[in-house]
């Protein structure tokens, strides 16, 4: 608690914009966020009033850090799951557990475990050499081959509908075969589409820990946001669709257009039953493939996370006070619409040269007097996450050409 | 300019919530607010980065804040304009200017310079002396007689139809007279309602330097809040109503309801011909009475303001960021609402004793998921104001209910 107001205060591990937005969900409930930051210029140490310097692999520097703290959460899933049982063990409240964020942190875990629960995952299987891949990749043809299609038993056998022909060839011979490093990928980092044997070969010489998944052929991604407090209550988003390029998410649609009532209600449904299964104590984010079939769990992320950034202006309680409130357990906020079309569109770092982030916004501001912007103080590198924009409106179709306009704007000064 | 993010710096003098909430503003726009703060625990400096101790009476403090700054504001009214006019001849962008604020720091300048413009203010004047009360009571009575009302000129002379016995009976006298000592009044202090002769004399005897006014016959109080940049365009909010008790604003009523349209439009075009014919820069809050014959300027601000609280999640663009954007010259943001009906309640501190503010905060979140607070992180003290509340919906009278309830809730803990 801190003394002088009388409020709790909450320990954020990590510096970066997750960080920062949460600083400004904190202000608003009276309190300063306190953030583990490992250098004077992340994006959450240049706005937060209450910054310690340490790097979150030290165990030491976390218990130092934890004092005081009446929670202590994460902005990045890196903290090892030792370093938060021990924590735990000394009596530290730190959201999510050891035994819960490891399933957001190794993936090969995730995949086992949401397996045993029946959750629809695709085909998968650990590997360690392109032998096991390609093993792999044959069963997929054979699968494929039975039923027409691939990789059916977790989602219905009726997935030949959706592809070309391109896809077709694909399937006979069980490639293209996704890979993915165990542990630490992000934004596309850390998974592979394999071709054949030869590109197998080459990912498992790295020495990389890799488990390997059918390549599902989908309509598109969505995603299941909810926030579950130690009492257990969960508060649900509404279920959205993101679209990536290059393996990043540049779009985040709200609420998902078009999507079946049912299956919005399967998708919640399942980010609550995981959260519940899991103890997910905090945020957690269900990345899904939406196919013919039905949904498939792509990813979970367990903390503020890109497919929630829209929450800030386009839902009653942002992700960011909803994760506040979970780890404090205060009873969670509403989580409705707070306009019929949101869109967020992420400002990535465009080439150097030409104007200055500054001028741009002049510009956007000029152009668009309505979009919301949000600038994460971050040195603009090329393809770096620098800020998003978030806009409202009625129509999901103008909201979300002015979004892309807005974030083109900004990166490449258009 | 931050060298680190090339995004521009705003030096803010004053650390309380204004500043505070100024700063969550910042952050989205990629900048971190710069705090002039007398004491560590003002509300601003408890979350914000960039905090440089001083006061805001103290030159060479101000010159020290300002280096670096690409512009300088205010969280208060108080700076010495001498001071101002130093900092702006040395090349300091320091917004509003001292040629400007001095007419919201000064309420005689102010009432002269609105008189000279021709904008509708009550009967008004400076006095030394009871005397001069006296007359000026004796001068209200006379023309009230005349005009079957009272001082009636500004206003159009049909204020009779508004009330009881008990204010005509006043009128009849004169009396009471309104006093206000020019200088720095706030949230109902400096304010007096004077009965008679010997409450006149009681207050002259204290030295303090006075105008009065005639009571005004008010429906209510409205509220018309503007922002203007250097280069001169201004953007409007809606005109909203402000509920007061005890001289304090309790609540704030987005839109004012039932408040005929061409007198919302005349009350944002006065808003918007007074902020250019002071060469306001930044944000400028008309406090209005509004009467049988039409409207009457009471007091006016330059800075974020009360009745502007509701814009953080109530219009598109929140006051604390206009107030950024125009001071750093950037295109003013869109100011629509968000919800038809948005009502503010000011978090005044309740008794001591009882549930903490921290079990209040718990307690509201269960009974009302969907309302929004802002904690100012200041030590609770009866009748301070603490924090605020909003509520959006579709329904003024249910969400006004919402909003005086959690705000009840939050200060009592009922």
């Amino acid at each position: 608690m801190d003394t002088r107001t009388g409020l709790p205060v909450v320990g954020m591990v990590g510096g970066g914009q997750l960080a920062r937005m949460t600083h400004q969900a904190a202000i608003a409930l009276g309190q300063s966020l306190r953030v583990l930051s490992e250098a004077p210029d992340d994006s959450a140490a240049l706005v937060a009033a209450d910054v310690r310097s340490g790097t979150h692999t030290d165990l030491s520097a976390l218990r130092e850090f934890a004092k005081g703290c009446d929670a202590v959460t994460f902005d990045h899933e890196h903290v090892p799951t030792g370093h938060i049982a021990a924590l735990a063990a000394e009596g530290v409240k730190i959201y999510p557990g050891a035994e819960t964020i490891v399933f957001a942190q190794d993936k090969r875990r995730m995949r086992e475990r949401l397996s045993e629960l029946g959750a629809p995952v695709p085909r998968w299987r650990p590997v360690s050499t392109a032998a096991d891949i390609a093993d792999f990749a044959a069963e997929v043809a054979e699968v494929a081959g039975a039923n027409g299609g691939m990789g059916a038993d977790a989602v219905g056998g009726r997935r030949e509908a959706v592809s070309g022909a391109g896809a077709q060839a694909g399937r006979a011979s069980g490639w293209p075969v996704v890979a993915k490093a165990v542990r630490g990928g992000y934004d596309g980092r850390g998974v592979w589409m394999l071709a054949d044997v030869a590109a197998a070969q080459e990912l498992v010489a790295t020495g990389v820990e890799l488990i390997v998944e059918e390549r599902v052929p989908l309509r598109r991604e969505i995603a299941a946001l909810v926030a579950r407090s130690p009492f257990g209550q969960v508060a649900a988003y509404p279920v959205v669709e993101t679209v990536q390029r290059d393996g990043i998410c540049v779009e985040v649609l709200a609420p998902a257009p078009e999507l079946p009532e049912e299956l919005a209600v399967e998708a919640q449904q399942l980010a609550i039953d995981l959260a519940h299964a899991l103890g997910v104590v905090g945020l957690l984010a269900v990345e899904l493939f939406e196919t013919e079939a039905g949904i498939v769990v792509n990813e979970l992320a367990m903390r503020p996370h890109n497919s929630g950034h829209w929450t800030i202006e386009g839902a009653r309680t942002s992700q960011f006070e909803q994760h506040l409130r979970a780890v404090l357990d205060y009873p969670m906020g509403e989580t409705s619409l707070t306009a019929p079309a949101v869109v967020m569109a992420n400002v990535l770092g465009g080439a150097p040269g030409g104007m200055t982030l500054d001028e741009r916004l002049h510009h956007l501001f000029a152009a668009d007097p309505g979009v919301r912007v949000h600038l994460y103080g971050k040195q603009v590198r090329p393809g770096r996450k620098i800020g998003h924009v978030t806009v409202l409106g009625d129509d999901m179709t103008s909201v979300r050409a002015r979004a892309a306009r807005a974030a083109r704007w900004l990166q490449e000064g258009e």
